[in-house]
């Protein structure tokens, strides 16, 4: 693979209206934070909208892109400061790339990468850090980013924060770096920024901060080239993922998790088990601690900020599952169930999860402690197989913070709607608020096809009552592999439920953009109502296939209408009646006696 | 037009995998009920899947599909019998097609059409004869119809029903008769059915019955084909539109208003505000009482069974509407505003509202009473104008119960997730539980494009808070006209909401069909997960996708983890082992004290 077929691939350039501006923090002009701001129509009188901006350089068009380079390491003076020990490193073997013959085998990304190794520092996780009082440069870097560059809070914060419903939750009317170390320290969010990933933009992770959304890329049997995969990474960001994890599967799968951890500016998240799984052949029965240590240093050394590990998965929980409609639905949950049946003892990640924290506190790779019981049906929704994990999670989060790691738990999966605000609460009692993190949840399992709906549904629920990322699920969810337009999709239909969560929450921010675009429609400013839009692309489509016409973007009405009647326009006649002189008033006082008062017959 | 244009574009024929039955009722063999059954793989030993089918005789095979003559005339014998006046009707004049040359005129439909009139009877209305303890046709019909045609309470309904939370609604765990008659008698449901509607099959709008939904269709300056409109009609109710909105404006829409109705085995409303306008050229300050009184008249003599009258849009609301972000969004309710200010005049539908009731009794056209001031954006949710206004929809049910009339009452519209419940609750307060049909509500403004599913979302809660019927929003929603492919979407988009507010009720045979088509996708019967779904084109076009072979519709894995690997496969393993003696639950019993305990270190 070389450069020219990456670069063919790769999606670069402004999204539509918007162009990229580097923030400096006050005070701080080492620390810059990227944004998007969209210009407004001169008839608008506002200054350019600021957005929360996921995409990296990709979207800057100065930024120069070569993915053999890979990204900038916007953390490196940051952790080069914190002198933690660079090693050689682990040796590639043949089986981390699935054994896949030299003629096949994807060549590792040329970008220059040095190991780095926090084991004898007393302080390397973010947590470790927060807990010793000390706020770090990702603090200041996402407390920042956090209040989309507001210098201070917004008028009428207070006022949003009071009329939101945030189910106890405690969101700041204005977010300062001091406020993001006292939150992970708590425990309550985390910031996943593996040292041995320096290209990461800070981002976080917790229920008193924007609502964030994960998609899921990885190559299959079908496809397994790194430009794809790459692709589909800077696919999602463009759109809006917070995070992206690598559920690769088969051949090459190091040197493609290589090229995509080098040219991410999110935080990666992985299954360690799924590599395991294939070193040892596909068998279940074959693993062991010493194949799966050597994956989490693996993938720890190459920068994956987050693993999912399914130690909640025991030997005593797995018979739970018999009487299921759906069984066991989590490939790594299967994976250890059947691990634990055909050797009949306790999990081998359970009875190793101190060992698992000493590597991860080591590179600080953040938990995400795998709800591998998950209903995968409305029918097993809230069972005791789900629970009895979801308290062993708990157990193992206070492990993993005695380790001094990063954790946020999983949670499903499939439950309508009556049951989910359970998930939640259990999950802030059991797990001592530690950030939760959905994959959807489903809220009815009848529409294959639509389960991105079905799913985004739960998903605004369960984040306005407290979940702090939200797990996308695409169209091809239970039928196929996502192509780009499902990823797409699927990535809109999260960032559109999660920004519902943060109204309903009651952010102090949010709806700013709501009002922005509420304006422009008001205002018949199409091209703005486009641009502040989550896809403009789609929104100037969908507009242009009935009013094509370039003098319709400035149009006094629409299509739904027409020229002859708009409820916009008289709305607008209304206004100005109201504001010329106070006869409206007067003429509502008259009125309002009248209008309380029961039915009378026309006179 | 003529009869071959038509059917050269009316979908026809049964939809994938299932297939069209008539169920007789049980000691009423005149009564004969449609439903759709999927019948599923031989290795599932389970009887045909029963459900619920809105699509008519289009999807039978065996019917004869003739526009020309329109659909059979099921109600015509039960009609009969109650012994209603003929009347020539009402002479079609230039103004009901908006003065089209006869060149461009769209021929009425040809299908015979005697018009009803029960003025001087004194029982019309499903209400009047619900509250006069008298059980229709029509009742036993829905009644039937809503319980899927079981013979009696499904196994588990008591248990599901408890399980569930339906915020005060009372689901009965078996639909009789007597109780849908009871429910309209206390204005709880409305059996939209003009008496001059003969081929319309019976339907329930109400909370303690299934959760309805309405598509909106209608021709505009674009498209003025009365084949376009029944296309679009038929094309609607095959995915699962429980009502249709005729939503026409300009040309031709008296006629092609015609085809729909004499073609349309669902109930159809209208806003006949719309036309009236059409009918003094558009300038709303030349409404009035005469114009409308004519117009309403028109349209119940064609057989339209709802009427959304915005007679809440009193002069007293307009000025509580000045500050608003974007102001008033309803055309019906823009254009009573612009009439009362105008005038400088109470709304002549508010004074007149009497005279309006008399007339819809006559017919037994149902209110579906206008929310004209709903909020257009979250910024505008909940505020003075949109309650003051309910207030006024709630005096008016009253009247118009009083009159005889059937009624639901119309809902947003824009509003965040933690301010939907408060419209629910005061819907009901207000309006003494008459049914709430609701548009969405969007739970963010961001997302245009989307907005089926910023809107999907606040329906599905909304529903399951006690919205009886839901208005669909499709992807096109304030951008442009919605095609085919956006009508089908926001129908299947509704119909999952309305499926997951069912669930979340805990309606006793909701879950059956997420139950049985979790059993196929954990046994890998793809078609049956396909056919059971909403929308099998899709489900399976997605499916094959990645895995085309026939042979992959029976494999024991699917694209996700590929044949080496499969959560799915490993369950049932795991449950074989679990059924094998009692190993698995001795092994449970044995570790469970152990699960319970704090994290204890490894041995």
């Amino acid at each position: 693979m070389t450069a020219q077929t990456e670069l063919a691939t790769v999606t670069t350039g402004p999204i539509p209206g918007s162009c990229k501006i580097y923030a400096a923090v006050p005070g701080r002009p080492d620390i810059a934070v990227p944004f998007r701001e969209v210009a407004l129509h001169p008839s608008a009188n506002e200054p350019p909208f600021r957005l929360y901006d996921t995409s990296g350089p990709y979207t800057d068009p100065v930024e120069p892109i070569d993915l053999n380079q890979g990204l900038p390491k916007l953390r490196a003076a940051w952790l080069e400061g914190r002198g933690f020990g660079r090693t050689s490193g682990r040796l590639v073997q043949p089986a981390d790339n699935g054994f896949v013959p030299d003629a096949r085998l994807v060549p590792p990304c040329p970008a220059p990468h040095a190991v780095l190794n926090g084991q004898d520092k007393p302080f390397v996780t973010q947590y470790e850090f927060a807990r010793a009082g000390i706020v770090t440069e990702e603090m200041i870097f996402a407390a920042y980013r956090e209040n989309l560059g507001r210098a201070q809070a917004v008028e009428g914060a207070a006022a949003r924060l009071k009329d939101g419903e945030s189910f106890g939750a405690s969101l700041p009317e204005f977010v300062t770096p001091e406020f993001v170390r006292a939150e992970i320290a708590a425990g309550r969010a985390i910031l996943p920024a593996n040292i041995n990933h320096p290209e990461v933009e800070p981002m976080l992770i917790g229920r008193n901060f924007l609502v964030k959304i994960n998609a899921n890329i990885g190559n299959s049997a079908v496809t397994s080239s790194a430009a794809e995969e790459v692709d589909k990474l800077v696919w999602a960001i463009r759109w809006g993922a917070d995070t992206v994890m690598d559920l690769s599967t088969g051949r090459n799968i190091h040197n493609i998790r290589d090229w995509i951890l080098r040219n991410s500016p999110v935080p990666i998240g992985t299954v360690p088990i799924y590599q395991a799984l294939e070193k040892v052949g596909g068998d279940a029965s074959k693993l062991d601690w010493e194949v799966f240590k050597d994956t989490l240093i693996e993938q720890a050394e190459q920068g994956v900020d987050y693993f999912t590990i399914h130690a909640g998965v025991r030997l005593a929980h797995v018979p739970l599952t018999a009487k299921r409609v759906t069984g066991i639905v989590s490939r790594g949950g299967s994976i250890m169930a059947q691990w634990c049946l055909s050797h009949h003892r306790e999990s081998f990640l359970y009875e190793h999860f101190e060992d698992i924290c000493d590597i991860m506190r080591r590179y600080d790779v953040s938990f995400s402690l795998g709800d591998g019981l998950r209903p995968g049906s409305n029918a097993d929704a809230n069972d005791e197989a789900q629970f009895a994990e979801l308290e062993t999670l708990g157990q193992l989060t206070r492990v993993a913070w005695a380790k001094g790691c990063q954790v946020m738990i999983e949670g499903p999966g499939h439950v309508p709607m009556h049951k989910i605000k359970a998930n939640m609460d259990k999950q802030l009692a059991a797990c001592g608020e530690a950030p939760f993190y959905t994959l959807g949840p489903l809220t009815t399992d009848i529409a294959p096809g639509y389960d991105h709906i079905t799913s985004g549904i739960g998903a605004a629920m369960i984040g306005w009552f407290g979940t702090a990322m939200l797990c996308y699920v695409t169209p091809k969810e239970h039928l196929g592999l996502p192509n780009r337009a499902d990823v797409k999709t699927g990535v809109i239909t999260y960032k559109l439920a999660a920004h519902a969560a943060d109204l309903a929450k009651g952010h102090p921010a949010a709806r700013l953009r709501d009002d922005a675009i509420s304006r422009a429609r008001f205002e018949f400013r199409w091209e703005d109502q486009f641009n502040l839009g989550l896809d403009p692309d789609t929104a100037r489509d969908f507009h242009d296939e009935t009013l094509p016409k370039e003098a319709h973007k400035t149009a006094h009405f629409c299509s739904m209408c027409g020229p002859k009647f708009c409820s916009m326009k008289i709305s607008q006649d209304i206004r100005e009646q109201a504001q010329r002189a106070d006869g409206m008033q007067k003429m509502s006082a008259a009125f309002n006696q009248g209008g309380g008062e029961i039915y009378v017959t026309k006179s």
